[in-house]
């Protein structure tokens, strides 16, 4: 297996904590999307949207997305179970994953597409758009909170691929993207302390 | 089980659809999202998020999000098998699901809350982001009608949860959100005309 992958941006840095968490190591290949290598037409053939990351597997399958590239590294190794134990488990692990993409991810990755200098000259920006989901990002961070006075870790007490979504998510939120976050909100500090702690989180 | 469902949002009749196709039958409640009763202190104690569909299992346990939903009843009655039958079919699957969400039917939210005159009153629409995301929207689905063309479901030779989803997003595109497909897109119209044509499209 071969991992095509990028030291900064925020998808590929899930596959590598979840590797990290699983103890397991895979060959890696870096693709400079500042050069926009990941358009270009040898890797539109690993993945014809161009993004990263991918798992290139040893007969040349490839899988892309992050949630993809875990959900099949789960299956290869399922200790320690990152996406839930059993049926139920799994359900609350997909649902927490879920929200913290479509109420974290896409809001952040709208405000890097319309708010970010290192966009501007890909994408015609609506700055509008980015103030918007400033919004968005600043009243779900509030309800996760709430959520996390109440559970050790985003999905309930076991650490989960759910915990690698929010790290990510935030981190890119933060450092590349200038989302600052209100740091009264203690639980989700708590959270961020304890996940960002973890010798994954370095991976 | 009980379903919380509305029979015009885009996210329940993924599983409504789902269902159909396993041949499961779930009693269901509708929940009038007009009325905003998805907001409601009673219905937030089963999603805190205040959205449909909702799975209450039988002891009261909640889940939410479409797709964790149908998981969770995958793993109930495995077959037909709709995230696929083996780790790759399953990574594959995964990655087709997850490129209609995110390159699609995020986008079509976008256009949802920022162009519709039926979200006009409950956000300060950003009339440009609508415009936007038409944008890529349209990018999206030639890209997708190139895949489609050699291919007969979206995540290969057998149907899976992503042309469920693919079917869902497109007609809630169309019917609700206003958004026309370019009908020189063949492979996508015929993928669409074999997904709509199965019985379980009138869920």
């Amino acid at each position: 297996m071969k991992l095509y992958d990028n030291r900064r941006a925020p998808n590929p840095r899930r596959v590598r904590i979840f590797l990290a968490e699983k103890g397991i190591t895979v060959p890696s290949v870096q693709v400079d999307l500042l050069a926009r290598e990941q358009k270009s037409e040898s890797f539109r053939r690993k993945n014809s949207l161009g993004s990263v990351p991918v798992l290139e597997l040893d007969d040349g399958e490839c899988i892309a997305e992050s949630v993809a590239i875990c959900r099949y590294l789960e299956e290869l190794q399922p200790e320690p179970a990152l996406f839930g134990r059993d049926a139920r488990e799994r359900a609350q692990v997909e649902m927490w994953n879920r929200r913290l993409e479509l109420g974290l991810l896409v809001p952040v990755g709208q405000v890097w597409i319309h708010g970010s200098p290192h966009t501007a000259k890909l994408v015609k920006q609506v700055p509008a758009a980015a103030e918007f989901n400033r919004g968005v990002i600043a009243r779900f961070l509030r309800w996760l909170d709430g959520e996390l006075a109440a559970s050790k870790f985003v999905a309930g007490e076991r650490y989960s691929v759910a915990d690698i979504t929010g790290l990510c998510t935030l981190d890119f939120a933060t450092v590349l993207v200038g989302i600052s976050i209100d740091s009264t909100l203690s639980h989700l500090s708590r959270w961020h302390a304890a996940v960002a702690g973890r010798p994954s989180a370095q991976a």
